[in-house]
């Protein structure tokens, strides 16, 4: 089977990655600095680097391994603290992609998936963005990612493939619900289980479009297995449904009974709603999304009810 | 009258314009870390600072002084220089001017002027540009100069005015001569003035549009001095003029007869060529360029001829 570098295996998605991708019989290294993953995460049979992204010392580390595909999921990935600490998220989420596209270059690996996002757009007149829309951040996390897009197309000229993937709100088990910073879905339902009680920041038609992390982890897997002619390629992985606030709060709300809720004023750079065309991603990858947001609630609720209670 | 911060001012564009500052009779304080600046191009009376503009110990430096606007000039400036050491280019280009508009933010200044650049847009069908043309960046170098642009848009919503000049090929005397990594002009003046010949690296057809110093210092000034709505702008700074490397070559043969011409491969990133609308700068700031190519290589000629004699 193959080799992989996953960064970030100690968080949400970097651990259903490297997860799935063992359970296939590849083996996997990952990077992490555990600042909002947790060790526990990492897969059984994942060899484990600790410290940053962003240090050369750390990438030297790798120099004796071989990787078929680099997957770079770690970064810090709260549009709210990038406001807090913006150099440290330029760090995370960019000069991290530099090394690790210069690392690719130097030892010819061949294959390069990034974890960006959907907010790349921003807010613009379009509601619902296909990969040609104008993208127009909002947030110093949004800058970074998009910085990080750039650099790739100069790498996939250099003949590395080199893959952006737009993550519209990944939910699902597996979430952080002890980080209420970052992931709609996985806030509001910390609050329900913690409190019966949610504060929602904003109002409540902002809208999202929900992708459960099992899809996520399928868009990573085509984008290295799908032959393309292509060296450089965005695509949305979005679900291209959009899911209000409130209907957000509803569908928590009807699995735990009780549940009341409360509106106060948003965070900066907050984007109001987007959802995303995934036509391109279906007819290049081949990629379809699997769970639905009831579906996926569902899941992450029956799985967590009593997570605040140990 | 004013208090400015203009970084770079050991080097060609930000030395023009503190000095011009200063000859208005402003204040003016440097961060320059002589990296490709000479301490000797620093204008009389400008208070200097010695380090990176990327070191928060450096900006701390600015604690006790208050500036009524900032222009961010520092810089590593080319594209060829920024695929050696891409990390040190986001650094330089980028993690300064977040670095430099917290520090805005922080005292209240209300101006921020960007030295960005055309690079931004890379090479795309369209060979002239308007503010609106899709940016494309080919080298590390322009994928920082657009990332921060958008922080700037993102401060702008902090009250910060923001202003993103992207400055076409400057030239003119001052320039420095002994950088052949940077310039079109100045580096293949320079091979006449010391070889007698000239080495291209690229095409002849390749073209850019050039603007002299002189006009890009009024730019600057232009943009913190004329009242306007906007929080955010970004400007082409050119002259809607498309000069052929072939051209730039006779010019100086006509003024150093006797210098011979030779084309090798070109660099990584090199743009092709694209030349740039002046409508906006034109009418928002009653911009206007007053020296054109031929008058202004004719007057850099002749200051510099005995330059590689002494």
């Amino acid at each position: 089977m193959a080799n992989y570098l996953v960064t970030g295996a100690a968080g949400f998605i970097g651990s259903a990655l490297a997860k799935d991708l063992i359970l296939k019989g590849n083996t996997v290294v990952t990077i992490d600095n555990l600042s909002t993953g947790k060790e526990s995460n990492i897969p059984t049979g994942c060899k484990f680097i600790k410290g940053n992204t962003y240090d050369k010392d750390i990438i030297s580390k790798l120099d004796d391994y071989s990787f078929d595909a680099v997957f770079h999921i770690a970064g810090q990935s709260s549009g709210e603290i990038s406001f807090e600490n913006p150099i440290y998220d330029l760090s995370t989420n960019t000069a991290s992609t530099l090394l690790l596209l210069e690392y690719c270059k130097k030892h010819g690996v061949k294959k390069f998936v990034y974890a960006s996002s959907m907010s790349t757009y921003g807010d613009h007149e379009e509601e619902l963005v296909d990969e040609n829309s104008k993208t127009e951040p909002k947030s110093f996390y949004a800058v970074g990612k998009l910085a990080s897009e750039n650099y790739m197309r100069i790498f996939s000229s250099f003949g590395i493939q080199c893959t952006a993937l737009r993550f519209f709100n990944v939910f699902g088990y597996g979430q952080n619900l002890d980080n209420l910073k970052q992931g709609m879905a996985s806030i509001y339902l910390a609050m329900a289980l913690k409190d019966g009680h949610i504060v929602v920041k904003g109002s409540k038609d902002r809208f999202r479009d929900f992708v459960h992390v099992k899809d996520v982890v399928s868009a990573c897997e085509l984008a290295i297995t799908i032959p393309r002619d292509e060296k450089f390629d965005v695509f949305n992985v979005a679900n291209c449904r959009k899911i209000k606030v409130e209907y957000i709060i509803k569908t928590i709300q009807s699995n735990i009974p009780g549940t009341t809720v409360e509106y106060i004023l948003g965070t900066p750079g907050d984007q109001f709603g987007i959802y995303g065309k995934n036509d391109k991603i279906r007819h290049k990858l081949g990629w379809n999304p699997t769970i639905n947001f009831e579906e996926g609630m569902k899941d992450f609720i029956e799985k967590t009810k009593t997570y605040f209670q140990n």
